[in-house]
């Protein structure tokens, strides 16, 4: 059954890495020794090494060991022997730039679907969505596509903002923007709040964490889910 | 001899579309009678013909006509003949795509470096660097290529915006993303404020408006730029 953390940021306002949602981890890496860790999306260009160890920081509190990707032989098998899996955050076209040219995107979704384990923050959620069409990141890289996972039913647009009252500023709210891509697509987007993450437990699929979040729906208006109702489309 | 302007924004805070640039654009277009408007970048998913209508009512303020490029029977033939064109803000990304269908990438660089009298504001001044890859704009669309027109030697990050100081927000800042760019790409950008604008005659490129601008190079500190200085890069 399939089995996955959709957290909207690794990171919350005053606090450590991954440190508000290590509870939430305890219980659902439950009997994990090693956990494989992706490390592409290279947050601020650190390197894959560097962004390891700040994983492997923040898993020791639980007991969990964490091997990066890079570190196999054969990143494939790596991906298909995981006992767990974790996506960190950084740039999502590098992320998705990298899963294409290390051929393991069928691997990650076939292994996610049939059960192991899988934690994604910020860009490690927007690829599980059907595209990655509603990330907010510099297109700094040009990957071979924009289709990622497909293990939810609906895209991710992690770290949603609300508009800023009085904002002077002209550039587009992220609601405008998400509007703007609804004139293009049909796929339905979830703006998920710092704090907020998916459960995902086979089909079911629940908002966690201590905001609402936004679901967008082409030709509908946009309406907000509270924390602990289950995602439904129309 | 080239002749751009290339604006942040089309629209600053509390004025009307273009209204801050017209007294620029009337000495700008001088002698032009039609200008083409290249209106693919669709802001909140607009009609071309809508989009065509707003930007004709600004520039009938200073007696010149507007034709959207759409009109035309055939798009290269309109962007060959044009006395002056004008690409306006919306979506990067579909902007680029539609630059593409439409195989005019080449025939656009071509008659701007020509010297036929080029404005861009937002979108249509990202098209004018080398690449697209420094927009703020959603992906919502995948083009065949970042590629774009490089008729000036640094990308634009439109909307340029400093840090905002006691944000909780986790999410990047610009100049974060653009030192994430840096780490793979090696063309500077010029992060230009929401006021300011580029002035280009040949190869002297000039920043003007009311704002210093950020220049960004890789591996250099990022530097700003006062109003009135000609940019000069490393």
């Amino acid at each position: 059954m399939k089995k996955m953390i959709i957290a909207s940021t690794s990171t919350v306002y005053g606090s450590s890495y991954l440190e508000y949602l290590l509870p939430t981890l305890k219980t659902f890496f439950k009997g994990v020794h090693t956990l494989v860790f992706i490390p592409f999306a290279r947050p601020g260009g650190v390197s894959y090494d560097g962004y390891t160890e700040v994983v492997q920081k923040a898993f020791s509190k639980i007991d969990i060991n964490v091997k990066g990707v890079h570190e196999y032989n054969n990143v494939n098998d790596a991906i298909l022997n995981a006992e767990a899996i974790f996506t960190g955050g950084g740039n999502t076209f590098e992320l998705v730039n990298q899963l294409y040219k290390n051929d393991i995107i069928d691997t990650l979704k076939k292994v996610i679907n049939n059960g192991t384990p899988y934690l994604g923050t910020s860009a490690g959620s927007n690829i599980c969505g059907i595209s990655m069409m509603n990330t907010n990141d510099m297109p700094i890289v040009y990957p071979p596509s924009f289709v990622t996972l497909g293990c939810i039913p609906f895209n991710i647009n992690a770290h949603y903002l609300d508009p800023i009252e009085g904002s002077k500023h002209m550039g587009e709210t992220r609601e405008t923007r998400i509007k703007e891509y609804h004139v293009f697509n049909e796929v339905p987007v979830l703006g998920l709040r710092e704090g907020s993450w998916l459960s995902v437990e086979g089909n079911s699929i629940t908002l966690k964490g201590e905001h609402s979040a936004r679901l967008f729906q082409q030709n509908l208006k946009p309406v907000e889910l509270e924390s602990g109702v289950e995602v439904a489309l129309r």
